[in-house]
């Protein structure tokens, strides 16, 4: 599995995802799902990736080389005059990878190669935007109602993210709010694992603001896994009691 | 969907289950899905279930049948030896009532008709016991590893359980947690409804100690509701913070 989570706040967008891939629970690795394209001062396009590796992988490497042949005269990703049009040719890519697999006639089920990507960023003349491609290829963008999104294993981290979220957060407490979630979900499911990738976008910045990779060791993570416990049963004990 | 949780504190059993039924979107109803049986002085049992409705009501009735008609011979609820038996007894009814509806043959699939049952109580003689069994009729115990068990739509409410558990805690604790557990997951799943049905059970006492349909409107549950967004803000606050 995987969990992903993208989120649009007032200063930016914020992306993180795990690394754990796996072909049963004996077949375990690790594998990057998060990719960006820049175009300094003009454009930077974050995607991230859950399902079918084969998949996922196949999509970024289609988008990466398309990218860099411009003259092919195929859309592509350094191009596309919007984010609109890019969250098009993502989906696209994705709906051909998956379309070009059941073609083999061997998958046991339709849902085999399928994938999921979050795919955000922004164009120069335009705002930060963020989208969800499904493995049919189209889309759906976040708006102020639907602020972030989440892909893979995306149930247990959720109640946290939507309670706390607010647009005028700062970096930092994004930051924070998705780790709790991350660490609730990887506490859950075997299959959600760190390292995770962070990477924070500040708007009409066109660059990485900051990225990470951060490792099961990392100190600052340790403590909110071992505080977060706490944090909830103190949370628990301000709520009035129950008395019957 | 479903959701209902048991859990085993040191002082007894407490049992919580939703009530909302639904057969697509717009097919949806209000459905008792905890019933108890009890021996004054002997035994009580309680009954959970998740799934297809007309396999467990069939499931309950059946139960109830027999334990009105003592004199047929089938082992039933109120002569079961132990808690151990009626898990057994409760599974073999569950597989074959599944099995009964398979034999249809219109099913589209196998999972179709599947149930899980949550079953807890104590018989004189022996502690308080809780199972989770599946719609094979085979069954899992609880233990001090596993203190508590969900059945349906259990990813949203879990991580609150997870963290905050602790078998010392008191039934007003209890409750307690198991509502932010039920309220984090009402406000993902709307096939997960109010009201409630919440049920305490003290060790040896061989009857109920305390149950109540928790609606909507219940002035405790919308305190517990509208307070947790603030508690859980207040606790990511206490964590440390987020610096880059």
């Amino acid at each position: 599995m995987t969990y992903c989570v993208a989120m649009h706040v007032d200063r930016g967008l914020i992306f993180m995802s795990d690394t754990r891939t796996n072909a049963g629970i004996d077949n375990v690795s690790t594998f990057r799902k998060m990719q960006t394209w820049q175009v300094p001062n003009e454009r930077l396009i974050t995607v991230m990736t859950a399902g079918n590796l084969a998949t996922t992988q196949a999509v970024l490497s289609l988008l990466d080389e398309r990218s860099k042949a411009p003259e092919d005269r195929c859309p592509n990703l350094l191009e596309a005059p919007s984010m609109f049009q890019v969250a098009r040719f993502v989906g696209n890519t994705l709906r051909d990878v998956i379309q070009g697999n059941l073609s083999g006639g061997k998958a046991k089920s339709e849902s085999t190669f399928d994938a999921t990507l979050i795919v955000g960023g922004q164009i120069k003349g335009g705002e930060p935007r963020l989208f969800l491609v499904y493995p049919e290829g189209n889309f759906i963008e976040a708006s102020k109602d639907t602020p972030f999104f989440q892909i893979g294993e995306m149930k247990y981290g959720r109640p946290i993210l939507v309670r706390a979220y607010d647009s005028a957060m700062s970096f930092e407490d994004a930051v924070k709010l998705m780790l709790v979630s991350f660490n609730s979900t990887v506490k859950a499911n075997l299959s959600v694992g760190l390292p995770f990738d962070l990477q924070l976008y500040e708007s009409n910045s066109f660059e990485v603001l900051y990225e990470k990779r951060i490792e099961e060791s990392d100190p600052y993570y340790s403590e909110i896994s071992e505080g977060w416990g706490n944090a909830l049963s103190s949370a628990l004990r301000t709520l009035p009691d129950f008395t019957f």
